[in-house]
Formats: structure tokens, sequence, C-alpha cells
């Protein structure tokens, strides 16, 4: 189906223009006054049409947790996180729902979903969250979670080597599930994508890097993975390698151009040239950085450093929301308090831009989606600058990044097909969907877990803090 | 009228109970299960019942360039902040009833307005804020916004002291119109509130401060004042007074269990102490100390000294928004990125108590307004627990500090009289309020000011930057 957007405001080099959009065979086909109205005819007065904007990094299921977690740091707060997982892939895909809808009412038409796997039911948990994404219609990068060691073993050591039990599925194992992943549910031409996404060097065999590597390779599959979140990953990759996580991911070859990686807080200077050499995206999280007290993403040194940066909601049990409007907000605004030089801050259209052609940079797509351009696929967003949290008038994009936008989100469209019209996901029921998430939960505050009582204790000697 | 809400959430010391609350002549008459019905049934099924949240820091008028201002710091965001004023008193309304709004809907029933004053209207201008406030019924603290020294006096001299031209009004003036602020619109009996609130020693002279405190004693009214909001600040106190300014503001006798300080950012450890013994209040605005590059208050600090801490959104051209839950989020979690020991964080229900017990003791209040006991005042809110940003169901007051809850308030409250109705602030017609602010503005984003270009070679010397 074609559009014709008629005199939405876009964002020119000198401000503002009023102009016309033809959407043709999913493609950006002409932006100009007074186009020849093809297919549907869209009224764009006095609202601000934008490139989709990139959900670069999140864990869908996670959402069945939001609220509920203790502020703890994250290796304590994983630890609450996987004593208590959705057990079917019906939740998962209700999740993956409900991550869908946040993220497109919030500016995003692309979601890159790092997936906790339900052990023994990984293919149907896939399979449970592409159904969603396909039936949302929103652009989906599944990347499933990934690891061959077990849970204790992503804290340091430190003076007490531990034996820890394995992990309940082999390395192999891992690879040949991957492998079937591809096969099953890897189709760019739907805009349905399987990750490369080892979870992290914490939890993760050099041995599954390379295999990951390999697959990826095979199948131009996009890679991404967690990288240098806290400091007791610093830490432990010290312990583990005797060099940098980065220098390491370097050396097995992981980084690259289609390459993104989650976090990269506790990153040094050599490292951040590393990012810089191999073209790597950076995913900056900055609301779970914070929840979880991970720290502050030195985002400013890798922009001047020549890094492309994107910007993710993490899970929504470490944010706990998938809002990506307050998180490109919080990722912009952070980072003043880092430079007393605010000609080194992030503006709000350079924050836009880093949502949209950053993200699609992250996933070697930048050619292909992420910006007003003709001849990209059409992955825009329609904002209605009517609402009262766009009021008054000033600049719109100004308003949209530092302002605190809620239901702004009049129409989106992935690849050419609107999914939201009138502020609704198109394809979805949303007194459904929260009557099922409302049904499926229970609310509770009182929830012990086990695994950080068992290793609360080394976590805080390792990090020097206090005994309990 | 009275009410009597049946079957809601309220937090209790080992969980949440469902109970009812009876509102009898403005006052919580009783909170149990099962109680008779006095006056109008409200359903609180699925619903959490809370104290009303304290907006304690904001500039209403500062909307009409909410998203207008580029990433600058303090001293030239306001240089240009006042290049471009609202001129009319019926402009300040509409932003106070925005104010008021996106206060309501974001939990707060109490507004904290440091309100800048239109030259030569300044009791219109007054008039106009208070109008709005009582219209709405949202409980207001007006503290007119006094100085009597002129913009360029912020900024420190540096090797290098300057002439200023003199203020516009001189500090007698402003002493009267204090007084005559009082006696036209100090209502406490309608929960309308003068407060005695100097801008901040950076704009103040002594004897604009003292004749302010000799006023506030007179009338009994709250202090309030902006404190060590940035660097620039600290060092501008040292060069006027030759030690800190908290110090300064002790030997003036404006501190107190009545007076609350916005910002608190640059204050060391003695300050602290001075703080706690003299019960003054911090109240915090995160977001525009991000946005403005202050810097992160040391609020686990003064937590942990014992002193009250608060929220505040600060006014929207600092922050962009007047969404207090996202100022008590960020609020929150910013500051687990300050100590690595996680037991020191501040947890969901002690900022939900920090927002509306901090905020009414900061006023001196608290035993009037501010928590859920039987014979406070009804300032309550009622948040409907069905809401997508707030299921699926975990602990509703972790999912409403740490989520993005959007259109959760149902119902509110200001002293018994309910002003909040299905989501919908009672008292005004939000479609006649967007197209006010819509046709009294511009879309704009080219606006150099006059006043940046004169100050910005001076500030980025005393500031240790690179010249331009």
């Amino acid at each position: 189906m074609n559009y014709t957007i008629q005199n939405a405001l876009i964002p020119v080099s000198d401000g503002y223009e009023k102009t016309d959009v033809q959407i043709v065979d999913g493609k950006i086909a002409a932006i100009a006054p007074a186009l020849e109205v093809i297919g549907t005819a869209i009224d764009g007065r006095d609202r601000l049409l934008l490139p989709g904007f990139v959900n670069a990094h999140t864990h869908s299921s996670e959402m069945w947790q939001r609220g509920g977690i203790a502020p703890l740091p994250l290796e304590l707060w994983i630890a609450e996180l996987y004593d208590f997982p959705p057990i079917e892939p019906e939740q998962v895909y209700l999740s993956a729902l409900g991550t869908a809808v946040e993220t497109l009412l919030s500016g995003g038409t692309t979601v890159v979903d790092h997936l906790v796997l339900i052990p023994g039911r990984e293919l149907e948990t896939i399979a449970a969250t592409v159904r969603a994404y396909r039936e949302i219609g929103i652009r989906a990068f599944v990347g499933p979670l990934l690891q061959d060691e077990s849970l204790p073993a992503s804290i340091p050591s430190g003076a007490t080597p531990r034996e820890y039990t394995p992990y309940l599925r082999e390395t192999e194992a891992s690879l040949e599930l991957m492998q079937e992943a591809v096969s099953q549910f890897h189709r760019p031409e739907d805009g349905i994508e399987i990750l490369a996404a080892p979870t992290g060097m914490q939890l993760c065999s050099d041995a599954l890097f390379e295999g990951v590597i390999e697959l990826s390779d095979r199948h131009q599959l996009a890679r991404h993975t967690h990288l240098l979140e806290t400091k007791a990953q610093q830490i432990l990759a010290q312990e583990k390698y005797g060099c940098s996580a980065v220098t390491h991911l370097k050396h097995l070859g992981f980084l690259g151009a289609r390459t993104s990686l989650a976090h990269c807080v506790w990153l040094d200077d050599a490292d951040t040239q590393l990012l810089a050499e191999t073209r790597s995206t950076v995913v900056h999280n900055p609301l779970s950085n914070l929840r979880l007290g991970s720290g502050i993403a030195p985002i400013l040194k890798y922009l001047q450093a020549g890094v492309n940066v994107a910007f993710g909601c993490d899970g929504s049990a470490s944010n706990d929301s998938q809002d990506l409007l307050e998180a490109i907000k919080i990722g912009t605004i952070l980072h003043n308090v880092t430079d007393f030089d605010y000609q080194n801050w992030i503006t709000p259209r350079q924050a836009v831009q880093l949502a949209s052609q950053g993200g699609a940079t992250g996933l070697g797509l930048a050619d292909q989606f992420g910006s007003l351009k003709v001849g990209k696929q059409a992955d825009l967003v329609l904002y209605d600058l009517k609402n009262l949290s766009l009021l008054p008038r000033t600049d719109p994009i100004g308003l949209l990044v530092l302002g605190r936008p809620t239901q702004v989100v009049e129409s989106a469209w992935v690849k050419g097909k609107q999914i939201v019209a009138d502020g609704r996901v198109i394809a979805i029921d949303l007194e459904d969907l929260k009557k099922n998430l409302f049904e499926c939960s229970q609310w509770n505050c009182d929830r012990p877990s086990k695994t950080v009582q068992q290793v609360e204790s080394h976590y805080r000697s390792v990090l020097n803090l206090p005994p309990l």
C-alpha cells in the first residue's frame, strides 16, 4: 500500500521545512512540497515526521518482572531475575507484544531483542517472540541469549577461586540451536533477523564466541553482545584474559561494522580507539545503567573518538519501561554533568540522529533505513505537535527529546506498511493485551531470591564493600 | 463533599493492604476495610492510593520556552531565558494551568511556583498565577522571584571585577511588593500561600534576604531559595562572602524547619551538617541539574546526614516538562552511580515518601498533609493499576517509581475536594488550553540571544573553559 504524507514538518539543516513525502512500494519515493498524491493521503499538518528510532538493546521477557526487583547492582539483580523467569512461551509472546507496543508508541520502529530462552523450550521461545513482532509489524532483530557458563562465573573470583556447576547447555548445543534459529526465523526480506548474540564475556567461553562469529559470517548476521557493563566485569576480564575485554573481543574477531555492544560503561581510551578502528557501535542504555548503579558510560568520549552510538531501553526489569523517548532524553542530558564544556554536549538533533541512523548503523543497515532520504525503506514516525506535552510551540525536536512526550506518536510505518494509526497499534487489541498481562501476574513485593542470598557475601567481598 | 474510596491498595509496612478510606470535611476520617460509605463511593479496586506528591520547585512561566533553549549551563541558559520572557499576565495564567495539569497527572497535588514576575506588572503576574491554581484546585505555594542585582552579577568576576547596571527594582520596592502580595494573595485556609523566596545568593543582597526573613517571620511564610546550583555559584559565594553560601545563609537566619532550598549541588560536608542542624530541606531537581550540566546533587549524603529531601521538576525550560514521576524516577536511580554500596540506594518506597511527606515537611506542613493518616488533610491520588505502563502486576510502587507511567492518575483530591476524575482535570477544558497554547506560540529553532553573546566569553574564562 502506498501513502502520501502532506504538509508535515521535517528537520532540514537550517530549521524545519513543511513538505510532502511519498511512500511507494515500501520506500521513500519523494520528499518535496506539493507532491502528487500517490495512494492514501495522510494529513501531516502540525505534525513532525522523523525516521523511526531503533530500540537497540532490550530483553523483552523481562517485562514480567519490571518494578519488582529491589535496587541491586547487575550481578545480584540478575540472580533475582533468573530465580523468577517466565516459563511459558505464551508469556514470552505477551511480553514481546508489550515491548513492541511501548517501543512503537515512543518513536521506535525497530527492536533489538536479546532474548532470554526458556530452558528446554528454546526454539518455542524464539518462535513466540517472532510471532509477536510479525503480528505487530515492527522491524525486529532477535538475538537468542547464548551462554555456556553458569551465573556465578560472572562474578570475579577475587582471592578465592571457586568451582561452578556447568551451564545447562553445552557450547556445541548452543551453536546448533543458533543454526536452527537462523534456518527457521531469519527472514531479512520480512524485517525479521536473527542476531549472533552471545550474552557477554562474563558468561561465554572463547569457543562459544568463535562459533557464533563463524555462524554470523556464514549467514550475514549482525552481531551483538553485552560489554563491560559493570566494574565487576572489568575486574573479571582481567582475571579471565589478563587484558581488557575489548582487546580480547578484538582478538577473537567479534568487533566490526555490524557489531553492536550494549552498555560499554567501563572502557578506557585504548578500548575506545579499538571500537572506533573496528567501526563497532556502542548501545547506550542510560536508564538501566543508573538503575543498576553500573555507572555513566563515557558517551561524549565515544562520540569525540568517532564511535557510532545508538540508544536502547534495556530489558524492562532494569529500566523499568520500554519508553524509548525517555532513554533518549536521559541518554542525552546525563552526559552534561561529565564535561563542563557545553560545546561537547549532545544536542536534541544529534540525539535523534543517533536514535535512528545510529541504530541502523549498528545493525549494518544504515544504507537501508534510519534516515529521511529518498530511496530508503519507509520506517517513519509522525508526531502530533498539538499534544499538550509538545506545547507551547518552540523547537519540535527540542520538545520531543528534552520534554516528556506522552501519547505523541500518531502514525508509524515500517517498510512502508502503516502499523500505528491514530495513536493505536493497528494489529492488536490493547484491552486484550492488558487483560492477559493482568491475569498472568500478581501484585507482590516480598519475594526473597535464593541465588542472591548465595552470592551476596562473595559479591560484597570482591567489590570491597563492607560485610553484611 | 465527602467520599469513601473502597478496596484500594495502600502501602503498609510489610506490603500492601486492600482497604477503604473515608474523606470527610476535607480530611482523612478513617482507613480500614469495609467501612460504612459516607458521601460518594469511589471504586478503588485494582487501584493504588497514595498521598499526593509535592512538585517542590518550579517556575511555571518557563513553560513558554520549553524545548527551545539549546544545551547550555545555567548562567548562559538563563541569559537566553530572560531575553525571551512572557510579557502578558494572560500567558502566565496559561502556563500556570499547564504546570498544574502536568503536575496533577503525574501524581502531584501541590506545586511550589518560584514565579518570574513581568517587570512593571508584578502583582498582575501573581494574580494570574493564583487565579489559575485556584480554578484548578491544586494546592499552591507561590514565591515571587525577588532579586536586587542584575543578571551578570551572578557570574563570578574572576580576576577582572566588573561594574553592573543596577537591577530594575530596588530592594525596598521588592519588599513592598512582597508585603502587598501577602495582603492580596496569602490564603492558607484556601490552600494558596505566598512564599518568602529570594532568587538566590547569586542575585540578592543581604538587605533583601534580611527584609524577606522579617516578612516571613511576621506572616508565618515558608521560605524558599536557590542554593549552590552550579560550580560558578560556589566560586561566586567565595568571592562575595569569603565563605560558603550555606554558612552565609545560616548567619543571615534564612535556614530553618520551614526553609526549602532548590538544587544544593555544590555543598560540602560542613554545609550538609548546617542543613541537618537547622532542619532545612533540600529540593532535588535531578532533570534540570542534568540538562544544565550543574552536576549530581549528593542526595545519598544528605539522607545519611538526616537532611529532609523533596523532589521538584524545576521550570519547564530546564527539564523540559512538569512530569513529577519522571523527576522522582531519575532523582531516585541517578544516585546509584555515586555509591557502589547498593544498601545506601533510595528504594521506591522511600522515594514516594520523600515526594509526599518530604515535600510537605519542606513547607513546614507535614502535620497537615503529605501522608496517608487519619486526621491529615485529604491530598490523595488514586492510580489505575490496569494501565499498560503498570502491567504486568509486580510491586505497584516499584512500577510507579521505576517505570514510565503514563496516564495512570485516575483521581486526585486536594483538601478533600476531587480535582481529577477519570484521568481528567475537572475544572478545565484541555482542548481549550491546548488551543490557547498553540495559538500564542510559534515553531522556531533559530533565536540568537544577545545576552548570551555578551556574557559567554567572560563565563568561559572564569570557568577555565577554552576560548571560543
